[in-house]
């Protein structure tokens, strides 16, 4: 690739003017044209040096490409996209970039060395952050010439990436510069200016980034190594790992979506940045599909189906805490009773614990020293004439004090040492829906992803270690009927002793080992996390995926080696010496709150039977019917289903069926003269199905059967 | 009944001394004898009196007896044993006191006037509480004679009495000092001492008390007139309204229970005393009828019962508030259950409320004001630091705080103004199980009874004031079916407006016209109260009364007109103006942890099978059976009843019967060999009815029924 494609967008004096960029900065700064002088000077040098290399020692490299082919190359000069052609040129095309014996890797990058092979593309995540860490390359080079911004970083994310830039201390981005920010970056991109990977010493990076102290902090503080790498691309130079793109016409469509403020907090002082952040996608149909189902998202969002359906709502003299209305209570209630009765066929016992514990309970837990800031502390009863004199050394000497429990751990471990116990009692599983309030930070809360008050579906599982694999199992097992009644699918990963684990390392190889043979024998994929348990035990993570697709941490299964120690919890073994017990956390909902949230975003509102706080409207006819109606509605009011009643004669029946469908009420049963005379009951869905008339008695039977076997698709299989 | 029979008792020089008290003060202090001195005087003067005043003024008066008749009697002269012996030689032995014109009466005092008469006996609340008052003068009398004791007071109480006396700063009653006491309270029964009323002057009063710096306090801060009474009995003197019994002799029996200490709170600094406290009665029949009841309830103690059965417990690490365990929580739920699924046939829609709130929210209710004491606050999360410095004004100005909800009343009150509400909407019957936090003295907490922490069944409802009468209606037919399952009676009373009561004047009538016609349709017997209402509102107070007969205040109906105004709720009415509801506060169980406890009580552990936590154990007859027997156990698991294993083949199956029945498992399933094979039960009840072979699923399928039902009597009509 020439000089002059590369300067061409560079508005130097001595080059023609960028056409594209009349709205921007007039002039390019002087920092902008001296560092791209050098970034060319440098890359020139490389190229020649890479060449030479290529040509004094000439050496073929073993290279195994996707299908298990082995292949020939030539060492510093044989690069990812050519074996990509020689494979298809559709994949040379949509190749976002490679993986060289599991590291990513420049498409454009010569091979070094013998090589194991792979593409990313678009369709995987690691494939989408090199195309959004690409992309957002382009944002930046737009904000350096549209605004004239310091860049500082530009990070890719789980749907996106954003930028982060100064632009002094007194201005911001307006929401009116994003059209004209995203019309640069969709030039840039249209003008397919290639990525080029520089690696240059400690001193030419500071060359290179001397008018931007954002860098030079970064490079300070970051680089280590004698060198790093840099990448050029169009005007833009910046300093970045990679890998990114060939070049930006890989980006069929870029959108930018928000602008907001951030902080920089580097060793420095903290300094207001500018955040700006985008999307992007190898096709215009696939930013379509994307925005579609954002709005689908947005219309499901479960604080507007809560607010549309009067199933909660949020009140700021009882910030984090939901009040749960008639309707959300019928869900909450029935999500529990679901669970309970799992509990009844899988032998866990319910129990109920206190609220509030001494300070004493938090600091045998270990709770007091590590989670203290988030938790919720309580003035002893008319303790408030002392409190003055207290508060001064509450922290370290919280005599009478008391604090909401956060977690049901403790309570429970009180439970279990509370008598002698043998090993004819384990397992032992205890479940609890006691409510937890944990003292998140006000601005984190949100709907009911993040609250100060929930519950959760919590046990814990005190069991002997030979029975440990039985009770993974069983915890897997619970975990996937649950699902599979709610629709979810899931993803399980094992994650194993970090470096600063505590305990015995031959009780982690015995725990670690079974939490594999379990996760293998349930016969569901999962990843190894190594290294990511907790320090108190291996776990298992579970993320469920909703109807949309998007993934959720609801349920847990987490070992502690540590509590059983720390409440000295102890049982008489079939030896008759005493013996510690394992313990298991899990949880399958999580919390039910937000379960319950993304429950209604993944139905959007068309709540399943079982759940749905909508299951049947009755509607008469006439105002003759409506007595009948009123008592076909207290009939399945009585029967423990939901049921309401449309008898606003002001409107044709049609339009309170149709009203009814658009509320999502499962069934309407419509009784006129005939029904009423006969005791039945004519039935339609909310699809508008129509399942005709039936004896109200059996009606409300088959409703029930249906109800109580939590079918997905009541109304199809009525 | 001449002076030696009186005096024969006292221990003076120039008499016999008494031969029964020779292990008591060996000569009885000069003040003693000095009262008793005076009192005869004046007693001599009053008999005098009254002969001289029936002789000079001889009048006839009409006396109406209890059948009805009418007869006419001796002003100054007839007293009401002397009518009492006309009617019944039973009658007259057996009265305790009398009613004249409504007002208690000794027998033995003239009537004056024209005179409605009754007679109380001991079967009665107020002849049981003459009964005991006069019990306790004998209990002074001994304390005096054999302590040398100062006394103070001594009232009857709902369950026997007590005397409170001085026995100087350093000296206490001794439990050995009981039986000494008992014996000397036994004799003075014997002697048929007579109680002798006597109207004495303030000056009078004062000599007679001389001694009693406690008992001149009393005549100087209660007597008001220019006379009092003081009854004279035995050697004791004392201060009192009376009525008394005709004498000692009519207490047959009498038991001393305790002895504690008190303290004296006149006006003056307060003083320690002395308290023993016991009962008795008018046969030794009686007293062993009650000495077994009483027996029974120490067995039946829910503490007891809990601890026996591993319903729940409680910890120091959580004052106040139970831990309950497994079994504890099946009765726990199936309480709740009960009561839900009569909120699904009466129309109540459960909500789930926030457990901690703004003190704004509390300032506003008015429980900040009148109630913050008996309230847990909370510290605002991560407010540590600041909290010295502000919890010095931390009462007047409590911004940003929190408190623990003692009641769900405001929360609900939010819920109906979260929106505009209509009419239509109206009664709204919002009903909730949340968790309540009072800060009661940690003194007085106490099992079940009395907690920090607990839920009600508390239901709120909100209407027009229309709806008022079919709503209270609605609430008593609720009390009325619930206690009828649970096999209470109840007694109901009406309280009306207090002296301070606030809101206007017109509405207290309707509304205690409501009630009152509400208590009459409802067909009960009710009390009225008069102004025993709330400030707020008038009421229904609902006392139950359990298997043992004891009553226990658990339900309350109650009106509330300040909270509506508090909250400025509205709705908007049929004439399109906005209108204020009426609410109603009520609850059936109450407490659900203390109901739980009377039940527990109430049954002696003996649960009916629907809340039972011990319904079914399963026993198979040898080892080759238990498989089968595990597999019936789970099966009835799964079913959701709760069933047990007992497969310890140490024991031989009748003594395994045994067991079970000891443990008030409601049904034993025993399988055999035929069983098994036929996949049958043997089927026996906790009183051994033999019930016989039972196909399995049969056998689920009726306990299911039972269940459902709530029958209490499942093992009869299995």
């Amino acid at each position: 690739m020439g000089l002059y494609q590369r300067w061409r967008w560079l508005r130097l004096p001595e080059l023609p003017a960028c056409k594209l960029h009349t709205a921007s900065v007039p002039t390019p700064p002087h920092w902008l044209v001296e560092r791209i002088g050098l970034f060319e000077e440098l890359w020139a040098a490389q190229v020649q040096r890479l060449a030479s290399k290529a040509q004094k020692e000439p050496r073929t490299i073993k290279i195994s490409l996707p299908g298990g082919q082995k292949v020939d190359a030539v060492a510093w000069n044989t690069t990812p996209y050519q074996l990509a052609r020689q494979i298809s040129l559709t994949l040379a095309d949509t190749a976002v970039a490679a993986q060289v014996n599991g590291e990513p890797y420049d498409m454009e990058r010569p091979l070094e060395t013998d090589s194991d092979l792979r593409f990313l593309t678009f369709d995987s995540p690691e494939g989408k952050a090199v195309f959004w860490h690409s992309s957002t390359h382009i944002l930046g080079a737009a904000a350096e010439q549209f605004l004239g911004a310091i860049l500082c970083r530009g990070p890719s994310t789980q749907c996106g990436f954003y930028h982060d830039f100064f632009l002094g201390k007194e201005r911001t981005v307006q929401g009116t510069d994003l059209p004209v920010l995203e019309q640069i970056c969709q030039e840039i991109a249209a003008a397919a200016q290639p990525f080029r990977r520089l690696e240059a010493s400690q001193d030419q990076l500071r060359q290179l980034f001397k008018d931007n102290p954002f860098k030079l902090r970064l490079i300070e503080e970051k680089v280590t190594g004698p060198t790093a790498t840099v990448y050029g691309c169009g005007m833009l130079v910046d300093l970045c790992q990679g890998p990114h793109l060939r070049h930006t016409g890989q980006i069929g469509r870029l959108k930018l979506l928000t602008n907001s403020s951030s902080l920089w907090r580097s060793s420095g002082a903290p300094e207001t940045l500018q955040r700006v952040s985008g999307i992007s996608f190898p096709t215009a149909e696939l930013l379509r599909a994307w925005e579609a189902q954002r709005e689908e998202a947005v219309s499901r969002d479960h604080r507007r189906v809560g607010k549309e359906q009067e199933l909660f709502f949020f009140h700021e003299l009882s910030p984090g805490s939901c009040f749960f209305l008639p309707r959300g209570t019928r869900v909450y209630n029935a999500l529990v009773a679901f669970i309970r009765a799992e509990y009844a066929r899988r032998g866990f016992s319910e129990v109920k614990t206190p609220t509030m514990f001494s300070t004493k309970l938090w600091e045998q837990s270990g709770h007091w020293e590590h989670y203290r800031e988030d938790m919720f502390a309580l003035k002893p009863p008319g303790s408030d004439r002392s409190m003055s004199s207290q508060s001064g050394c509450s922290a370290k000497h919280p005599t009478n004090m008391f604090a909401l429990k956060p977690m049901n751990c403790p309570a429970h471990c009180l439970i279990f040492a509370h008598r002698p116990r043998s090993w004819r009692e384990l397992p032992l599983r205890l479940a609890d829906f006691g409510a937890l309030h944990r003292a998140e930070a006000s601005g984190s809360l949100g709907g009911l992803t993040r609250l100060w008050r929930f519950q959760q579906d919590d046990a814990h599982i005190f069991c002997a270690p030979d029975q440990l694999e039985r009770e993974i199992q069983g915890c897997l097992d619970f975990l996937r009927s649950v699902y599979a009644i709610l629709g979810f699918s899931f993803h399980l990963a094992l994650s194993t002793r970090p470096s600063g684990f505590l305990g015995e390392p031959c009780l982690w190889d015995q725990a670690e080992q079974v939490l594999q043979r379990s996760l293998e024998d349930f016969g569901e994929p999962w990843d190894l996390n190594p290294g990511d348990g907790a320090f108190y035990g291996p776990k298992i993570d579970v993320h469920l995926h909703d109807a949309l697709g998007r993934p959720h941490q609801c349920g847990t299964i987490q070992l502690d080696f540590q509590l059983p120690l720390r409440f000295n919890l102890q049982y008489k073994g079939k030896a008759g010496t005493l013996e510690q017990p394992v313990l298991i956390h899990r949880a399958v909902l999580g919390s039910v709150e937000r379960l319950l949230g993304v429950l209604a975003e993944s139905c959007g509102g068309k709540w399943p039977l079982w759940l749905s706080p909508f299951q049947v409207v009755v509607i008469p006819v006439g105002t003759k019917q409506e007595e009948y109606a009123r008592e076909v509605q207290q009939n399945l009011q009585a029967a423990g289903l939901v049921s309401d009643l449309d008898a606003d004669s002001g409107l044709t029946l049609s339009r309170r069926v149709r009203r009814a469908q658009l509320a999502f009420y499962n069934f309407q049963f419509v009784v006129g003269q005939k029904e009423q005379s006969k005791r039945t009951v004519n039935i339609r869905t909310r699809n508008n199905r129509q399942l005709g008339e039936w004896d109200l008695t059996k009606a409300v039977q088959r409703l029930l059967e249906l109800q109580n076997t939590r079918v997905p698709n009541a109304e199809e299989i009525f």
